[in-house]
């Protein structure tokens, strides 16, 4: 099934918008199996929707086309489509009646303005929109399959999964691929690609590659197949993958880290606070970015001037000089009064040079020390990490998680982390 | 100017990578007054992007083309044009001694694979890579001119301002877009759109259009014409939008909140600390984002839990059980107290409920109040914030510095934001 994608919108082709639609709906076409060839994108002129809309459906078996379907003058995607069809527009009274009742929904009267947006093409029909008042349109256009949906991406992706999605698996010959998103954190790309490095051989089925995003190092495995099949070498490649990687996997697919640690805290009932310097309540952001949080975090202390590393969380005076606020010591000391003060089973410290000053040769930018206490003791490390300052501080936020993670699960860091 | 922009790559078309490099382009050809027509993307299959070349030279003066350029057997930009342009593949000796060059500074051995990066269409000229390995490529097709870039953006970016922006500034017949971005936080899109809406008309120049990110309303004007009257024009437009959204701007272009909040309080010599409940580190987070924060930001107190709010910042038991953790009262003493422990000109606090869950009838989930205390007193105003989760706790923490910045600027609030 040869696919193509059509983007349209003046707001794209400026770049004010960037195209997210298009990647979307390009890894829905790779997980049902189309070989999609082209993403291409035009403005809100009707001449230039109507030729793409032709050299897009030329030689294609699917064509996707998002955008365009607004109720305002420059949205053109409806008419370009009877234009580009030779087709007649024709007024649809059921999609009519559901945008006017998507309005009486939110208890407001439907602006007139909103009618054409039951116009179609006089062989297209409208697709339901549950989460908009615009209506998609599905066609038959020789022997290509054209789909028009809306651009925003809320829409677009609820229209594609209710609508769209199932009518093409059975198009695509019993083929589809299935993805899955293996997501460690605590080695670089190239080490992880050293252990798979016999399953990432260009053109096989699997397919697998790596990629990183924010220092979470994700392996991707496509698998090719009747649905079962693909499934089947999903498992088994995740499984081969599994055994190479071991504990530095935390995730899969969308899963954050923040998640899986919140997720373990639940599970075993246990709480963290924290203490922070450079990260500066970045960390602290991430555990309460997770719906329930209270349930696991009380709270934590920012203590990024001296003088409260002091009288807040009882840093002495003497040792901020003899090692240094950044230092094992001071970390290991600031997360045993961050646990005390919050009466938690864990407390979590980062303290280091997130620069871009700062820096020295002893302790340049990048050294991060990070302190893990619980009842039975302390755990300080150091790190260095490199990129800026807003890369240093995410790194360290996520590898003092990690160090969470595998204290949680009786993990010792040494046993999963590489040197 | 007729312009088309050409991206090379099966990350993109699999949507394992979003296109940002398009809209990346978009912008800039706006900027220079080409009249850019598409974007199209294609995966790296020479047939396919030789189509592609010739579709997208077809009836354009310009092409820009990137991804491809790399040193292995995936990256098919040099062959493809040449195959396209009927031309030979040559060698390029200054080219070779660049990339041997780039490899010299880092310590390393050129790799055999890069010297392919050396070859291009015998009438191309090889542009210089200052950031990386790969050369861009310059040619003239018929009346086409072609730039190949890197796919990486930051190669890709320095590039284009380096080698390719001056000469399409030439091109343009003098004709140039400037764009400014008015940043402005406190009401809503269709508030900011109704004081300007005399502005927005369609096919003016300058153009004037809004969008939302974040929370933030931006206000973007495009002024068409030679570049001391797309200034001048600019400029008048700027004044205008000034004078009927006043101090709701906060920025232009992309500076953020959080720099014009730290700016302010540097320029002062003034420092604020934090007391965050909802938003568990986010504010204290963007205050620290800035490089230098520690000259104005102390710390803060990450007060999750009652029992930290008591324990912490003293707010007495009888208070959080008369008026509720989520209360003016609550959180103006966190507010004060916050300045008092960290001994700061100010300080911020924020308690809401966040959601998803946590709402009542009384007290719905966005319900969010904002305390900013100084040594004068304290200020503690309520807010509902809509959205999800995420979207509340930041609309909270850019409001917050927003309380913050119109008082440094001896501003009343009520004045400026719109009830």
């Amino acid at each position: 099934m040869r696919a193509e994608i059509l983007s349209i919108g003046d707001e794209l082709i400026s770049g004010q918008t960037i195209n997210r639609n298009a990647a979307w709906l390009g890894e829905q076409l790779q997980t049902v199996g189309a070989d999609c060839r082209r993403h291409l994108t035009v403005g809100d002129n009707l001449d230039e929707i109507v030729e793409a809309m032709r050299a897009s459906a030329r030689g294609s078996d699917l064509l996707l086309i998002s955008g365009g379907l607004g109720p305002t003058d420059d949205d053109l995607t409806r008419r370009a489509l009877a234009v580009a069809m030779h087709e007649e527009l024709v007024f649809d009274p059921a999609a009519f009646a559901d945008i006017e009742s998507f309005f009486s929904r939110l208890g407001r009267p439907m602006p007139d303005v909103n009618r054409v947006q039951a116009m179609r093409p006089a062989s297209a029909k409208c697709i339901p929109n549950a989460q908009g008042t615009a209506p998609g349109l599905a066609a038959q256009w020789g022997k290509c399959r054209v789909f028009a949906l809306p651009g925003v991406p809320r829409e677009m992706k609820a229209m594609f999964q209710a609508a769209v999605v199932a009518e093409l698996e059975g198009r695509s010959g019993g083929s589809v691929v299935r993805i899955r998103k293996i997501n460690t954190f605590g080695a670089g790309e190239s080490w992880v690609g050293d252990k798979i490095k016999d399953l990432m051989q260009r053109g096989a089925n699997p397919t697998v590659g790596t990629s990183v995003h924010d220092g979470v190092v994700s392996v991707r495995i496509y698998a090719r197949g009747r649905p079962e099949e693909a499934e089947a070498m999903l498992g088994r490649t995740t499984r081969r993958i599994g055994e190479r990687l071991g504990d530095l996997i935390f995730s899969f697919d969308e899963q954050t880290m923040e998640q899986v640690v919140g997720t373990l805290l639940l599970e075993k009932r246990q709480t963290v606070a924290t203490a922070e310097s450079c990260t500066g309540g970045l960390l602290s952001q991430l555990l309460t970015s997770i719906p329930g949080s209270s349930a696991f975090f009380g709270g934590g202390w920012i203590t990024y001037s001296t003088t409260l590393k002091q009288s807040e969380l009882g840093i002495p005076e003497s040792l901020l000089q003899s090692a240094g606020a950044v230092s094992a010591e001071v970390a290991a000391e600031m997360a045993g009064a961050a646990r005390r003060n919050a009466a938690s089973d864990w407390a979590l410290a980062v303290t280091g040079i997130a620069g871009p000053d700062g820096g020295s040769a002893e302790k340049p930018v990048g050294l991060v020390y990070i302190a893990l206490a619980n009842a039975k003791g302390c755990d300080a490390r150091r790190f260095i990490f490199s990129g800026g300052r807003e890369q240093v501080r995410l790194r360290a936020g996520q590898m003092a998680m990690t160090m969470l993670r595998l204290s949680l699960a009786n993990l010792k860091f040494e046993d999963v982390v590489p040197g």
